[in-house]
């Protein structure tokens, strides 16, 4: 399965702040658009996985942040799985500007149902599950 | 019952953008949050409405910019039910720094049920309606 | 000169709400990414008249929402040039899902410099404003 | 000088996502809430700040997220600094409903001038840095 994937996107002025410069709150929505997009170069869908009634949340986010970014810079964002347990799913993220390290991050999340009940992430997935953790 | 209302918030940091002033698509929370404060003031609960099935959507939104806002600005919203109908909500705001009108704007609400059926307000507000209407 | 664009893009989960949609006051920054690019497309560069002391400001904007959109729905935004006076710069657009049209909205942009003062956009834009209004 | 302070607000609709609960990005303008919270109760004014051209930036962000906030939920965030170095400002945040501890985070800031360039806080704080660090 693959483990790595990059998007590219542009900064938008509503992500701005008044420094001029890409808000730091606004890093967090880039990071789950790696892990939407790194799930769906995978062959999954997290929109189905919502409809089917499990819901991936973020239990722990790190994040660096090295350089600024501006409105309408081009960026590389690079989302890696770093670990999968039955009840964790762990990523790592690079975000670059022709380059440059802007921003390193890592998270942790949890798979929960409609109920709020912790799910084990290996019955979730399946035989994903089975394939990516050998 | 209570027609208009009058909150008061600080802009905050994550709402300014690169212009340096408050981003103007950033408004329209302010919007709802007169809604909501001046529902919970006439003795309502917009939360329990939703619990209950019922959710006030946006059909329409109307705003004008007069003059910027920053960072850490006190502003003051009004918000005033300007016309109640059994299909629609309509709502006016204006928002001021120290007396000066910074925005002001104009919206149409609908109410759907959880199946996306439009609802009659009149029968979803039942005796308060009456009680506005009149 | 190039009147009107179209961009794609996907919904975001910060994008969402409670109601299980997209959030309606996250339509203002789509209308501004789709000016962006139009005026990209036209060989302008926005960042570039910032950089030189030109802000474009939103005085109005009105949206109409026709139906929901949700968490990674592919939608388009048709962007167009309205109206482009000394003083004013309009815009309509339309946002689509697959046909189905979503939301419609107009705006009106004015022109400043750096201290805050209105700027003849005819002068800003130079010999692309004779060719675009003739 | 004051090494603490705690302040009250509301989950707002727009702060919610289609999990129907506060997304989990939005934490991070809380966050700043709190520090510029905790600055005015200290006497100082971070706006005054930026505009002797000082600007505080977040260098570092670790958030752990404990249990799920609503739309309309009365939140309190206590904002505490844990270290002041010449270099760096560093905090940590609780976030509380009724108690029930809902968030927990620390953060690490650097201050830069107009230009970029680091700068002491030691020396951009002055006499409050001497009685803070003391």
């Amino acid at each position: 399965m693959l483990r790595e994937h990059t998007i590219e996107f542009r900064v938008r002025y509503s992500e701005t702040d008044a420094m001029g410069f890409l808000y730091h709150g606004n890093y967090a929505p880039f990071f789950e658009m790696g892990r939407t997009e790194l799930f769906r170069a995978q062959g999954g869908n997290y929109r189905e996985m919502e409809e089917r009634g499990y819901f991936f949340v973020v239990a722990k986010l790190t994040t660096q942040f090295h350089a600024p970014a501006k409105y309408d810079d081009l960026l590389q964002l690079n989302t890696r799985v770093t670990r999968l347990s039955p009840a964790k799913l762990e990523h790592e993220y690079k975000l670059y500007r022709d380059g440059t390290l802007i921003a390193s991050a890592s998270s942790v999340l949890g798979c929960l149902d409609r109920a709020g009940n912790i799910q084990r992430i290996s019955e979730v997935l399946g035989p994903a599950w089975e394939e990516f953790s050998s």
